[in-house]
């Protein structure tokens, strides 16, 4: 037992050059032994997607005697965590962490999150995982202020272990260390995104679009995400992977299928 | 009110040109008016991933006179779904079909799969939506014997509505249609894919890896998408998008993570 420290998976969404990550690995290094799979460049928005028409490349990046071992990979985030899983790592890691994504997560947002989705797969594999988020969209992003509470929620979660089949998605409001009020257990607001699309032209006068749109929750229930956040308050979602709507299987079988 | 018809929006993650969506139309078009918007290339295993770094085009591909309105689209199937409602459609469809898939939807293939999260984001968008697959993935599957059943569950959705924030995923036995033994609403098995990586060289040497893996169900229940598939049912799973796993958040309110 020479060697007690938790095994440490280490990804995100946003790449490998990421502040984000950057921060991360600062904060773990101080818990376990670390490994960081991280895409070679920006995968946000991927959701679960998965690379199965196309060629994986793997590299490591770290030299031989640094004490945290970097890979980079050509895939998506998920793809990420299904390499280091099975072909880098020689056991289960004891915890995946994803992130620091740069942006929200918080409500709908999961399900577009390729952050979230690195964490979920790690979920399927058996493993507790943790997605964090700042809102903060810029690269420059200020992460000294959260990080005694990144390490106190890695710690909660290496000690109380996760129910079966949960993943947390945990988002942070942007404000300094002070200001923070706390970490709440929350719910997924009902919000959703007003699209619009940007009609653009280009050069040579073909028409083509970029994804934009509003933000809009009317969810005013107090115990969601989005009212945690909004009211300086660390929000942590359990988050689940078994889809099902198991509240509404008593009424589709009022259904008449089988006539 | 001189046309009572539905609105129905098709849409895919094998293309436009894949047999299975053809197969949707032509069954859609006893129903309806039909608009399809689908990728104008396979998008398989792309889950919830949308395009925001990269530019989206569409096409409309369809002649002045066809009576079926379609187009192709440059990005994902949830973008598909995005670029439809926003840009295409002047009224919010009364159904939204996904697939026919080209292979099996069930279980944890749902978090995976760009059929599924096309139906997942017109939910979202709070159209009614299913997705739709056969257990084969040939190119060359027969799509025959289970029109019927398409079509059934698509009136009966248009007849009951769906439960605020559910979807359907419709998942079909290989089998022929007297063969089939009917229409069962399941939960989605507790399944995983044992994954392995395909490790093979470029011709000028660099390593790379190919995703393979095999399914492994230990799931034992009847109610569930596989042992009804395994049965000779067509298996119907309720999916939600809230994916907070309202059961855990009192287990997780013990943690000490304000302390």
């Amino acid at each position: 037992m020479k060697n007690k420290k938790p095994l440490i998976l280490v990804t995100n969404d946003d790449g490998i050059t990421a502040p984000g990550i950057r921060a991360l690995i600062s904060v773990m290094a101080t818990i376990g032994d670390i490994i960081v799979v991280a895409p070679d460049k920006p995968q946000s928005a991927m959701g679960h997607a998965i690379t199965i028409n196309n060629t994986l490349y793997l590299d490591k990046i770290s030299k031989e005697n640094d004490t945290i071992i970097e890979y980079t990979c050509s895939g998506t985030p998920v793809d990420c965590v299904k390499l280091a899983v099975n072909e880098i790592l020689k056991r289960k890691p004891d915890l995946c962490v994803s992130g620091i994504n740069h942006g929200s997560n918080s409500s709908i947002n999961v399900i577009y999150s390729g952050t979230m989705s690195a964490a979920v797969e790690a979920g399927i594999e058996g493993i507790p995982a943790i997605g964090f988020s700042l809102l903060d969209f810029d690269w420059n992003a200020d992460f000294e202020p959260i990080k005694s509470f990144v390490k106190k929620i890695a710690l909660e979660t290496l000690e109380n272990k996760l129910p079966e089949g949960v993943i947390l998605n945990v988002n942070f409001p942007k404000l300094k260390e002070k200001d923070i009020k706390g970490i709440k257990i929350c719910r997924q607001a009902k919000a959703y995104y007003s699209q619009k699309f940007d009609k653009r032209q280009t050069p040579s006068g073909r028409d083509y679009y970029w994804l934009t749109g509003d933000f809009v929750n009317q969810d005013k229930g107090e115990d969601t995400d989005e009212w945690a956040l909004e009211n300086g308050y660390i929000s942590v979602v359990p988050v689940q992977y078994d889809l099902t709507a198991h509240h509404t299987i008593q009424q589709l079988n009022t259904w008449n299928l089988n006539e």
